[in-house]
């Protein structure tokens, strides 16, 4: 039998479109009968392998209900956090390929960050050290858009649509009453401001709610903040603030710790409540003002209703263009995406491929000319950038009982 | 002149649909030119119409603009917390009375829960002490589902789906790991269990998550909860639990302020930060396990991307029935749901009208019988009576940012 089989996992945390990747893969993987045989999929990522638990799609995910991954949330396939060894000598690598060549695959795709992405370094690598005729390639996913080489990431669109709608809903709720208020709105990304600088695409004009946008890129100084709020509550009655949940002072310490200065629950344990908590609370304190704090929390990654259509087709295209790559022969690569705008401003987009080894160690964060002087806002460049990347809405299915309906790894 | 004008208010919280029913007044009051003059809004409520402050929908939301009023969350018109004088001799009540004289009122509405229907009941009261024949009507708002005499409130059924779509996607966010892991999602309802039992919509088949369902109504029990997480962990790798933020012990303390003991911030201030991230912190300590909290917080009663048709459509209706009772001559009336169930289930709803007098110092909380006796669930009386209220989807126009479109007051 000269037919090879097909293999992909999931890893690290989990996108509104992770699955859409994984659709991808698995549609384009089954679409070329000739040479790839069965598609498999790996069960919580490269440590679900590891312990033997791997599905066949034709079998779990048959006929019409594949295409329900493109709206499911979640990673269909389960995830894992397992970082391989970093001398190739382990015996982990032997064992991985051994059990690789007993299931006759010829392509390995891994769906995930920065961490995935030292995954699929170490095997290609291995691969070729080897003489494994083995294709290993990386599939891009995070919210964070944090990895270099691509002009964004899948996962990311979706998400900033989930904030840019949130925080325009939050700010009408916040709106309501005659009494001043502040409104910190906290959003994930612990060291890299793309998905909080997203709240900017909810205001309808300048001046417009949020009013204040900061990222974790800058120094945060809590009393250019109050001063900041302060004087917007002369011009607003409720100021509506995005705040990273990864911001840090001038010496480091991220403001959430400062919270920490409160105490230790009954248990001894520390109990960090976020930093949008502790600046209300500061607010309130400080400001003498009605305060209140919203924690977008797990449902920036993982909400259907709020799926970017444009950054849902764009996690198919990359899973498809990943398989016809490797088809071609392509491993060690992760699939890009490159831009281009048309002179009307137009956006559309293009699937590359980056050498994996460039991608896995580094980060990619919002470049300082993005963000303003003083640092408690984002330029019209991010908003250009952005602003492409959210268009588009998913009708996601609706099942009998009038909800979403996904599907499930039983 | 013959012809008098209509005044209408909101007051109390936010809910995703009393822009619906605002709709619904100002839409029946327009058709009716032969009798009704003007559409006023009074704006935040009784405070901003003590203050002068008074819009007229027809220069303010002309053509098709108004009927946007039914997918824009927040309060179009401001809202207020401010209660009327218990006796009727205060001089406010004249005061108020020489405005709607001034303004030729004929038919004053208030949007709103049972802080709200205290206005009307005291209004209508004073109008027909005095023998006014200004006709005082109150549309029913509230997420929290705790009017009485009525089957439903307009707000919950938009709320419930929010909390049911929002749960089940968490469940799939939560599951992507082997690691044993515990979710605490907190759901707003002070007094009321309503909304935080709608997590029970979110369950696929019996045993689904959400595993628990924790309301005000009954005490909570730390260390039976705790058992039961622990026992529920060796069926499930993940399990998500549903806590009302108003869940109190057997001694009436709310679970929050257990937090309490953790002490104050830098400034003296109690830190209080809710009873999920309490909870959190509980089982990560006491069963040695992964722990997550989420407090859905405002999205609940603001998510337009999650409008229930049904609750939407109810609202409307409600306004527009509201306004027809008044036209014959009604007063001191709340618009009530009544709930009509077919010999196959089916579900349909007619408007009714109820003594406001009745309705405004009462609060409805979830029955006895409809709570597991352990405490720790609903059961399916419950999911029959919600399950039609989340029905049918809306779709929100979209505007050139691509992002929902609303109306908003200049």
């Amino acid at each position: 039998m000269s037919e090879k089989n097909l293999i992909v996992g999931q890893s690290g945390g989990p996108t509104a479109v992770i699955n859409s990747s994984l659709y991808g893969v698995v549609a384009e993987g089954l679409s070329h009968p000739d040479v790839i045989g069965h598609v498999y999929g790996m069960v919580n990522g490269i440590e679900g392998f590891l312990n033997g638990t791997v599905l066949d799609f034709q079998e779990t995910l048959p006929g019409e209900k594949l295409a329900y991954l493109q709206h499911t949330p979640g990673a269909y396939l389960g995830s894992c956090r397992y970082k391989l060894p970093e001398s190739l000598e382990d015996p982990v690598y032997p064992a991985l390929f051994k059990k690789f060549e007993e299931m006759n695959i010829g392509w390995f795709f891994y769906i995930g960050g920065n961490d995935s992405m030292d995954t699929v370094s170490k095997l290609s690598r291995y691969a070729e050290k080897t003489g494994s005729d083995i294709r290993v390639m990386g599939e891009p996913k995070t919210i964070d858009n944090d990895l270099v080489h691509t002009d964004h990431t899948p996962g990311y669109g979706s998400a900033a649509r989930y904030v840019a709608s949130t925080v325009r809903e939050i700010t009408l709720d916040a709106c309501v009453y005659e009494k001043k208020s502040v409104t910190i709105v906290e959003i994930m990304g612990r060291h890299a401001g793309w998905l909080t600088a997203a709240g900017a695409l909810a205001r309808k004009y300048p001046g417009d709610n949020p009013m204040f946008i900061y990222l974790p890129e800058v120094p945060f100084d809590v009393e250019a903040f109050l001063a900041r709020v302060e004087k917007a509550l002369n011009v607003n009655c409720d100021v509506v603030v995005c705040v990273s949940e990864g911001i840090r002072d001038a010496s480091g310490t991220f403001i959430c710790e400062y919270d920490n200065a409160v105490g230790v629950d009954s248990f001894g344990h520390k109990m960090l409540a976020g930093c949008g908590k502790y600046l209300e609370h500061l607010v309130h304190s400080r400001l003498g003002v009605k305060a209140r704090s919203v924690e977008l929390n797990v449902s920036q990654r993982c909400g259907a209703s709020l799926l970017s259509a444009t950054d849902q087709q764009e996690a198919v295209a990359a899973g498809r263009f990943g398989v016809q790559a490797a088809l071609k022969g392509e491993t060690g690569k992760m699939v890009s995406f490159v831009r281009h705008t048309g002179e009307d401003g137009s956006y559309s987009m293009t699937c590359g491929l980056e050498d994996v080894n460039e991608i896995c160690n580094a980060e990619k964060t919002v470049p300082a000319e993005w963000i303003t002087p003083d640092g408690s806002d984002v330029t019209e460049d991010f908003i250009r950038y952005a602003a492409p990347l959210i268009q588009g809405r998913i009708e996601v299915p609706l099942g009998k009982d009038g909800l979403p309906e996904f599907v499930y790894r039983k």
